[in-house]
């Protein structure tokens, strides 16, 4: 913990109320360190952050051409989304192509995270299926993996089923470090996930940013999946999301994904920069705020409404006023900070 | 930050994944320390947690009385309800007390806290009203408070208005710490809200657990308070909720009320302590985990289902598949920590 640096501060009325700590760094695909803050070695659990790696084997084993998936189901199958009907569609339709329906999904069943789309479905007396799973797209990637590959879909989620194995090597790879039954856990969606360094994580993603460092085959499944991302950043997350609302503003330039407890990874293609995040305490809130510092500053951007909200993002109470504000730490956000929070 | 110590952990197949650091403390009515661990000193927001000490003048200047206000309604003007249809029928019935209705209510609208009311709402067409937010309680005590006091009620969250100074001088009294423009800010519901250490908010409800160092009218406001709360559990917070769970098992054996981003407070009446905790990073579920651990040791509790499962919870997946834990720090817990989670 004492290694650790402050990421983010809430203020009220321009008094500390709560403050977030943790890790961020910032690689190149080679594995030189631009910058690095707080505890990167210690393995934590990159969660959602790792979807768009998961997905390289839909590309490399040829599901996505098989199937002929467009560009905004590959996007999905990278994404954490709110179950929002443009979100359920693509996720039915990408099942649709195998011949399966949601019924083949292991990844449980929630109610959208999005609360406007969760009173529809109530309001119209449906309740959800595993396609409002925040993590359908991804499952239904793995289902055209397992068909494209031959194997039985039945139980794909384990960590002894060949998906699942293709999987594990290909973050194997790709991070540098060993996914074996040590380090592995069981993330919120049913499959596997591995305990691996934040500075690994970065590693990755500088790799995924430029193919440096990735056989030709993925090098070119991490160009494809880049674009599809670009193109479709309402897939990945929903309405008013940060990593929606960032790529909505600065994609293909800037492209970002959430994970949760507090995890955020970050891909700047023209500088080759691969970026993660670990809020410590599992604040999503405040890997957020300290993504939009790092991005304004390591992509040299200082014109950005999105990443100036959320470096200083206002927070507000019930009747809508603003009481005070969310605020990037000044180790993170130098100069890149704004002089007032954008209310 | 240094100053602050490990108050709980989450672990996914017993790696830890997240980490809450924060503050707790444990005074006497004295003013005596009987623990303590980060940093107590300086000051925080109590956000919702001094919702009874903000109750204490609905009784010392008589509106309990004046309007026969139930046990239920003092309950939920110590409340953050979650909009459950039980909450909004008392919160209902006191402005129906004094002639008003929900249009009074200046507190804000949301959609009810509890996922089960807002789908409840929402299938059949209906859209929340300011009963619903989760103050609503408190609100319908200051409107009570108004009229007893013979105060125009509009404005009445404004810091000027009589009702908004009684609850200062309270708040002022019972903490014996200054409530003024300097440590003001605006709460959630739009109320002011003071920043004070979290010593104060401790010993604070030391006087409020057993009358001493309270004058005679506030110390017999302060018996009545909490014995409606001990009989209303559900009335505090509602279903599955940290406060009305522990309460339903150990009440009036220990109370407890949270407040937003991690704040707690604990009254033991027999022990005639007060205990206040913030989570730094406004971690609610820290703030839950490491009062049950306090609880436990300082009201020497060791056969409680509530304490047992909210000190080492379960984490689970979509699923519904134990993948984790959330657990108390050992250095709060100390060898009340339960040997496993309960499952």
């Amino acid at each position: 913990m004492t290694d650790d640096v402050l990421l983010a501060q809430t203020t009220r009325h321009g008094i500390v109320e709560s403050s977030h700590y943790g890790a961020a760094i910032v690689m190149d695909a080679h594995g030189k360190t631009v910058f690095a803050a707080g505890d990167c070695a210690t393995p934590i659990f990159p969660r959602s952050t790792v979807k768009a790696l998961q997905a390289l084997p839909l590309l490399t084993e040829g599901a996505a051409d098989r199937f002929k998936l467009p560009d905004a189901a590959l996007a999905l199958a990278c994404a954490s989304h709110q179950g929002e009907p443009e979100h359920i569609s693509v996720a039915s339709d990408m099942l649709t192509r195998t011949g399966f329906d949601y019924g083949v999904l292991e990844c449980g069943t929630h109610w959208p995270l999005d609360a406007t789309s969760t009173r529809a479905l109530a309001a119209t007396g449906q309740t959800p299926s595993a396609l409002h799973n925040c993590c359908s797209g991804k499952h239904a990637g793995f289902i055209c993996l397992a068909c494209t590959t031959g194997q039985d879909v039945a139980h794909y989620v384990r960590p002894e089923h060949p998906v699942m194995q293709t999987i594990a090597r290909t973050l194997q790879d790709v991070t540098g470090v060993p996914h074996t039954d040590a380090n592995r856990a069981i993330d919120g969606c049913a499959i596997p996930t591995w305990a691996i360094p934040l500075s690994a994580l970065a590693l990755a993603y500088a790799r995924f940013a430029s193919g440096a460092g990735l056989s030709p085959d993925r090098a070119a499944a991490a160009t494809r999946l880049r674009n599809a991302i670009a193109s479709n950043p309402f897939m990945i997350a929903g309405t008013q999301q940060f990593d929606t609302l960032i790529m909505q503003e600065l994609a293909p330039r800037v492209l970002t994904k959430m994970g949760a407890e507090g995890v955020m990874i970050v891909v700047l293609p023209e500088q080759g920069l691969g970026m993660a995040i670990k809020c410590r305490d599992g604040g999503v809130r405040a890997a957020e705020t300290a993504a939009a510092a790092l991005i304004a500053r390591f992509a040299q951007i200082d014109n950005s409404p999105a990443l100036t909200h959320f470096m200083r993002r206002p927070l507000k109470n019930w009747n809508g006023q603003v009481v005070g504000e969310l605020r990037a730490s000044s180790l993170l956000a130098q100069n890149f900070l704004p002089p007032e929070p954008m209310h």
